[in-house]
């Protein structure tokens, strides 16, 4: 595996067209943290695969066009080029292009906003990570912000429709799911969803190819995506969330992504670190609960924002925001109060 | 005073336990500012009462669990030791027991809630803490954000109800209260319940221990309590707020906090900083009745966020967020401009 | 020009009086950015024509009554006076006392409204600018914030009607405008409007002394609100808003801000600086959209929030939080990365 990354890393720098190509597939593997073009390239099947099962192709094209306007972005931007090179400039860009292609009807239109909102997510990579470096990343906040604002934008343009939005209510009291109960298939699927549902996919076999393209790059992180979306799954059953949520990875997403944050990226792995990450993981489960039912008025989803607001909580308390250290990898140093 | 309060600081350093009850004490006594284990004990009674009063035991119970549990978390983060002794890691968490109580049906699941809340709050009162050190505290900025999302969820599970929570609505003109004009007697009630509301109750015995415990810490904090609730008290009467909010004293919580705050813990008093602890402590009210508004479409309550909205604006003006130097305590000097 | 101003300047430094005019000039000419009293008196003149053409002249009087509150507030904060000097503490106040005298009826509270908006709106100015210092200016964010919640809670107050305000309701679809098609005279009107709305009026001619007053102050001003506005109103066109909300200005008053914050105050002109206003200005149109639709529940305009919120992420991308330098004024230097 080294070996080949190795021998693809020198391929690359020899030619301006393959560095490209790599820079994008990085871009698409850092939705999950991954700067390793392999797991772009499996996520990207991944994409693929569940686009063509959903039957709409146009949102793998929705992605792809994004990355790449993201990354074109970014050059024109002359931003640095390490982070340029690790990926760091694409994985909003493809969010955005997957979510609008998602969400809305195909059209010219749409064509212009995905191009739009990809250049935008450069922008507001820029603006978040200058505000959120001292104690993190800017995840995928840049994402979340412009495809809400494009979203919520539609509702005000006739020539964009959202065809799979939630339609708009005040927010009234959960009727309890009464069908079926739920089976312990049910929940393995809802488990398996939530991994795909990061990718906004709802396919089984989409999510066995992110998990493979997690564990060619790091075992660690494909274990707590798993254990991040058995624990949501669970809890969000055991809190009594409504079935077709649990099943379909929609309350799983969001927990997925803060375990692999808080479990692999910034901390480093220790029983500590395990316990903090389930807590975080637990409460991006309600959080992402609280979230659908805080945009119902709004008639627009949660995306990610869940995992992005505990996450941010869940890492701040390692600095404070005058300084400019490196992330602290450890739970031990004391911590500052009130 | 002085004399109790030495020894019984010395009697706590002896043993774990009473510096344990100490420090929960404290974490009482810290919600309306008091680093007083006597302030945090007339503040129990005063729960005890309101809670038993109200027929519902359970939310003292609630709130008691949630202080410790805030102070085990804070303690298994290692948080600095000063902080933790001073109860800065507790006042939060008893907040989100008592609202979670007040608010929610009872059951298992609500004390599930109870515990994860306040554990959660430790960790939101050290990322708020960072960011917002360079001019001020976390205020209960912590306890709100985490109950907002702990009751917007309830939405979304069948698990937990809200038996006393507001329902939805989209904003409409107000109203206005036609009955019986308020008396005398009206603002003298809503006078004394804005000061047991800071603890969610509608008591005025139990306004009078909060007083108690005030006054034996700080008779400024007392009188800023007494004069910020009668201000707003008169302030909501003015502007033709309903009177059942009134009397209620649920206008008027926030601004008691906010006239403690700027009066007397953040400013060295004078009379620059009484009128500017007075036009902040005005339009606290006001925010209260925008943010009552803003949550409506969401059927959620304000809690204290108007309070710490107002106060972190009327703070950030005497400091540069890269500073790190202690909040300024006059008004005197020159501030920075646009 | 220069002789008149220098000769203007002498005089005011030789009198009390007449340098509090100055001042007050300078924050109503500061609401486009204008640190010249000329412009400022042209922008008056705009104002008392647009509010006599409405047939309420008392928003005008409400706009001056609101301007030298702020200049009293904020001499009695006692500001650092250079800021007071170029009318830094006077464009917000102005917009308050703008703004509510518009969308409020008539009466002794909304007098009361309007001097205590204009009051605390210079406590939030110094609060912003404490934060955002690093990267930029407040903007207009404390006209947005005070008058947000000024309004809404206008709700919760009899004795405060909105007139003016949007009436509350969930999102929905968008039914597209069947009407007369816009024909060129109706995008000329938009674009001009565009500009008077920026000030709260729908005047053609007001438009017009504001385009000289910009002119006399700075060319490069006017030339990008005239570029901004036209911009602006092609993309809503193109995105098939509301003709009413094109035709009216409705949709241009934050882009053409946007237009002249990014391309004539924060950043030295060059073609890829126009290229970098340009897209900010195009997604200002679609963050106004959509924030139309997000304030849709709560019943009150957006206001210049899309401006702000826009011009903010433009701005970041150009430096760290936690450097106070001067803002960059090109987009050459390399920029921070993830």
């Amino acid at each position: 595996m080294e070996k080949i990354l190795a021998s693809w890393e020198s391929l690359s720098a020899s030619s301006g067209v393959l560095r490209f190509l790599d820079i994008n597939l990085r871009g698409i593997g850092q939705v999950m943290f991954q700067n390793n073009p392999l797991s772009g390239a499996l996520f990207l099947v991944a994409i693929a695969w569940g686009s063509y099962a959903a039957g709409a192709p146009r949102v793998a094209i929705a992605g792809v066009v994004a990355v790449v306007m993201s990354n074109l972005t970014a050059q024109w931007l002359r931003v640095d080029s390490e982070s340029l090179h690790s990926g760091l400039y694409g994985f909003n860009g493809i969010l955005v292009g997957l979510a609008l292609a998602t969400f809305l009807a195909p059209g010219p239109l749409l064509w212009v906003y995905v191009i739009l909102g990809a250049a935008v997510s450069v922008v507001v990579m820029l603006a978040t990570t200058n505000v959120v470096k001292p104690w993190g990343g800017a995840l995928t906040f840049p994402f979340v912000l412009i495809t809400w604002l494009l979203l919520l934008a539609t509702y005000g343009f006739s020539g964009l429709a959202g065809t799979a939005l939630p339609s708009g209510a005040v927010v009234t009291a959960f009727q309890p799911y009464k069908a079926s109960p739920l089976q312990l298939i049910d929940l393995v699927q809802g488990v398996f969803l939530s991994i795909s549902q990061v990718f906004l996919k709802a396919s089984g076999i989409a999510s066995l190819f992110l998990l493979a393209g997690l564990a060619v790059s790091s075992l660690a992180a494909a274990t707590f995506a798993l254990g991040g979306a058995i624990l949501a799954v669970l809890t969000a059953h055991l809190l009594g969330a409504e079935s077709d949520l649990i099943t379909g990875g929609l309350l799983g997403f969001s927990p997925v992504l803060t375990a692999i944050a808080l479990g692999t990226v910034f901390y480093q792995p220790s029983w500590r670190v395990v316990a903090y990450a389930a807590l975080a993981t637990v409460f991006t489960v309600i959080t992402q609960a609280a979230l659908n039912v805080a945009l119902t008025p709004f008639a627009i989803p949660a995306l990610t924002a869940p995992f992005v607001l505990v996450t941010w909580l869940f890492l701040l308390p390692q600095q404070r925001l005058v300084e400019i250290a490196p992330v602290a990898n450890d739970l031990e140093e004391p911590v500052a109060g009130g």
